[in-house]
C-alpha cells in the first residue's frame, strides 16, 4: 500500500514550501510580495523556504525593474513543475486510499 | 486561494508522519513491527515520529503480550482521527487547486 509515500518529495513537505509552489504552479510569475501575502509569511520565512526550492532547482528567481523600483520574481523550472506535479500525486493517492478505507 | 493551506497541520507535514497516520487509519491497532515494514523506516526514525504523535495526542500506545512476548501496538485517538482528516481534506484541495489550473 505505501509505495505512493516514497513519491513523496521531502523538498516539499513542510506547508509553506507546498503553498509557494501551489501559487507557482497557477500564475507565473509571481512577486515576493504576492507570494508572502498570499501565505500571510514573515519576509524571513519565506525567504528561507524560497532559496531552499532555489537550491533544489525547483524555482527561478530574476530581478526585475518596475519603473525604477526592483522587483524580484519567482518562477517554478521545468524540473520544479515536474517534481511537485509527482508530489501532488502522491499525496493524491495518499488521499484516496487513506479515505476509501 | 489560499485558506486550505492554514488546514494543513504541521503534525502531519512529515512523509513518515503521513505513512503512520495512514496506516492506523486503515488498520488499527498496529504493532511497531507492521508499521516499520510498511513505512520502511529504521526503529529510531519510526519511534521518533511515533512519540511526537503521541505527545500531540493523536495516537495511543499499548502494551500487549503475545504470549509471554511483550507487543507495543499504536491506535489513532479520536482527536487523531479528526486532525488527520482535516488534514487529508486541506491537502486533497491543495490538489484540486493546483490541478485544475
Amino acid at each position: 500500500m505505501n509505495d505512493y509515500i516514497n513519491h513523496i518529495n521531502k523538498d516539499f513537505e513542510s506547508r509553506v514550501r507546498l503553498g509557494i509552489m501551489s501559487v507557482l504552479m497557477v500564475s507565473d510569475p509571481v512577486s515576493f510580495t504576492v507570494l508572502k501575502e498570499s501565505l500571510h509569511l514573515t519576509d524571513g520565512n519565506l525567504a528561507s523556504h524560497l532559496r531552499a526550492l532555489e537550491e533544489a532547482g525547483y524555482l527561478r528567481v530574476e530581478k526585475q525593474f518596475v519603473g525604477r523600483k526592483p522587483n524580484t520574481v519567482y518562477q517554478a523550472t521545468l524540473a520544479g513543475t515536474e517534481a511537485f506535479r509527482n508530489h501532488l500525486n502522491a499525496l493524491e493517492q495518499l488521499v484516496l486510499n487513506t479515505k476509501s478505507n
